[in-house]
C-alpha cells in the first residue's frame, strides 16, 4: 500500500513518520522543511512513545515527482485546501485512490470533494497533542488515536483495510460509522479551547483553572452540544464537563489556532466556527456563543494580518 | 444651592468644572490630584465649547473638611460605592440632600440605598465622551447631554429644581421620567464597545469600520435590546442601527473601560455586565453574548492583575 502524505506539518508528520517507522511505503510532500527532511530524515520526540528517528525518509518537493497513491494523507490546514490541492492532488490520484483528510472542523469533506468529483474522500480526526517544534522535528505530548470515517465510500471495506495496515504502527486507529459525528464531537473541545486561547492569548491550565473562562468554556461546550443534536447528532450535556475534566488533567497546552496566530499562519476560523454556527442555523439554533468567538477571531486575524503588512 | 464632587475623574471634573464655570457653589473632594487642583485649578479643554480654566476651585482632600450639601454628584467608578461611599457621604449629607450617581450601569442606585437608607437618589447619565488626561485638565471631545431620572423621589421638582441650575451651564441637561429606561439605553453603547475594546486591545473606529466586528457589535446590541424589552423597558431594535451609525460618525476612541483596564484600575463588570445578565436572566431571557463578554473581562481583568502583582 503506498502512502502519501500531502502537508508534513504535526499531525502529517506524526502520522506519516509513525507509519514510515512501521516499515511502510511513505512518501512526503514538503515545502520549507525539503531541505532539510531531505538531509536529516524526520524526528518524533516523545515521552510515551519513545524516540522515533528516521534518518531517511522519501521526501519531494514537487507533488508532480511522487507517485500515484493508493492512500493520500492530507495535513494541510483545512483552508489551504482550497489554494493548494487543486494543483497537488491530481499528480496522486489513481484509480481507487482514498484520501484521507486529517483535519478539523466541519465541511472540509464536502469542499474537497465539489473540487474532485467520484474521487473517494473519508475524514480523520486525529486525538493527538503534536506540535512541529522545528523543521522535521514533531514533539508528541500525548494521546494518538486516529479516528477515520467514510464520506462518500460505498462501504467501509476500504476504510478497514487501511486500518490495518496504519496499525502496523501500534496506534489505536478506528473507524466509526458516523463521520459528522466525529466531526461534531471534536469540535466540542476545539472550539472553546482554540478560540479562547487566542482571544485572551493563554493557554489551556489558565483558561480551566480559573472560574469565570472554566464556565465560559463548558457554557460554549453546551452550546456546541445543542447545536449537533439540532443537525440530528447525539451527544450529551455530560460530555461537556467531561471534556472540562479532561482539560483539567492535560499539562499546558497551546492549541493548534494559538499556534497559528502566533506564527501568522490563517486561522482556520471557517471550517471550526463559521460552517457549524451555519449548519446549527440551518437547523433552526443559534450558537450566539460561538458566532461571538468567531467574529472576534476574524477580527483579531485582519488586525494581525494588517500589523504585519505595516 | 452647594454642589459637592465626590470622584473628580472624568465625568466629575466635567460637570463639576461647568458649574464651577457657571458661578455655581462647588466643592471638589479629591485623592491623588488634591495638590495640584488645589495649586493650579481645573481646567476643560474642548474643541466645542471652547477652553475653561478655573485657575482656583474650592478642593478638599477629606470629606470630614467638606461643608453639607444641597447636591451630591458621585462620578466614582461605580464599582468603588461600596468601598467608598461610606465613609466619604455622610459628612455631606443634610436634610433634603440629593444624591446623584452619574456612573454606568444597571443596579448602582439600588446598592446605594441599601447602604443609605432614607437618602435621596437620583440616577444620572452622561452622554459625553471626555477623558482625564492629566490631573485637574478634563478634555472634551463632544456631546455633554446629561440625563438625570429619580430613583426614589416622591416626585421630581427636586431634581427640575436641580436640572435648572444646572442649564447655567448651557449644557443640555434634562429629566427624564424612567429611570431605568436610560440606565439601559446606555447600556446598549456601552455593553459592546466597552467590552470588544477591551478584550481586542482596539478602538471604537476599529470595531465599527471592519464588518465582523459591526455585525458582532450589532448583535450584542440586539441581545441588550431583547434584554430591557425582557426587563419591560421598551427599546426598538433599530436603535441597534442608530448606535452603530452614530459611532461610525465619532472619532476614533477609547472606552472608559479600555482607560481603565490600561491604567490598572478596576473594571466595572458588575454593574455593566453583570447586573444587566442576572436582570435579563430573571425575567427569562439568556443574554448569551454579553456573558460571554462579562467572562472574558473577568479573565483579562484577573491576568492583568496577577501579572501587576509579580
Amino acid at each position: 500500500m503506498v502512502f502519501s502524505v500531502i502537508g508534513t506539518g504535526a499531525i502529517g508528520g506524526f502520522y506519516g513518520g509513525m507509519l514510515a517507522g512501521a516499515g511502510q511505503d511513505v512518501h512526503f510532500l514538503l515545502n520549507t522543511d525539503y531541505d532539510w527532511v531531505n538531509e536529516h530524515g524526520l524526528q518524533i520526540n516523545s515521552a510515551h512513545l519513545g524516540g522515533l528517528h528516521l534518518p531517511k525518509v522519501q521526501a519531494y518537493q514537487k507533488a508532480t515527482d511522487m507517485p500515484p497513491s493508493d492512500v493520500i494523507l492530507v495535513g494541510l490546514k483545512s483552508i489551504q485546501n482550497e489554494k493548494l490541492l487543486p494543483d497537488l492532488l491530481p499528480p496522486l490520484l489513481k484509480k481507487d485512490s482514498l484520501v484521507i483528510l486529517i483535519q478539523n472542523g466541519l465541511g472540509v469533506e464536502k469542499d474537497v470533494a465539489d473540487l474532485f468529483p467520484g474521487v473517494s474522500i473519508a475524514g480523520g480526526i486525529a486525538r493527538v497533542s503534536a506540535s512541529k517544534v522545528s523543521p522535521g522535528v514533531i514533539r508528541h505530548f500525548d494521546n494518538g488515536r486516529l479516528e477515520l470515517g467514510s464520506y462518500n465510500l460505498p462501504d467501509l471495506n476500504r476504510l478497514e483495510e487501511v486500518v490495518s495496515t496504519f496499525q502496523t504502527t501500534g496506534l489505536p486507529i478506528v473507524t466509526i460509522p458516523d463521520l459528522q459525528f466525529i466531526r461534531w464531537r471534536k469540535l466540542v473541545w476545539n472550539i472553546p479551547f482554540n478560540g479562547l486561547s487566542v482571544i485572551l492569548n493563554t493557554t489551556t491550565d489558565q483558561l480551566v483553572g480559573n472560574p469565570e473562562t472554566a464556565q465560559l468554556s463548558k457554557e460554549i461546550m453546551r452550546e456546541v452540544i445543542a447545536g449537533a443534536n439540532a443537525c440530528g447528532i447525539h451527544l450529551s450535556e455530560a460530555f461537556a464537563d467531561e471534556m472540562l475534566a479532561y482539560t483539567q488533567r492535560m499539562r499546558p497546552y497551546s492549541p493548534s489556532m494559538k499556534l497559528d496566530f502566533e506564527q501568522g499562519r490563517p486561522l482556520e476560523i471557517r471550517y471550526i466556527y463559521e460552517n457549524p454556527v451555519s449548519a446549527a442555523q440551518a437547523a433552526g439554533y443559534s450558537m450566539s456563543r460561538v458566532d461571538t468567538l468567531a467574529q472576534q477571531l476574524t477580527f483579531l486575524e485582519r488586525q494581525r494580518n494588517s500589523q504585519a503588512e505595516m
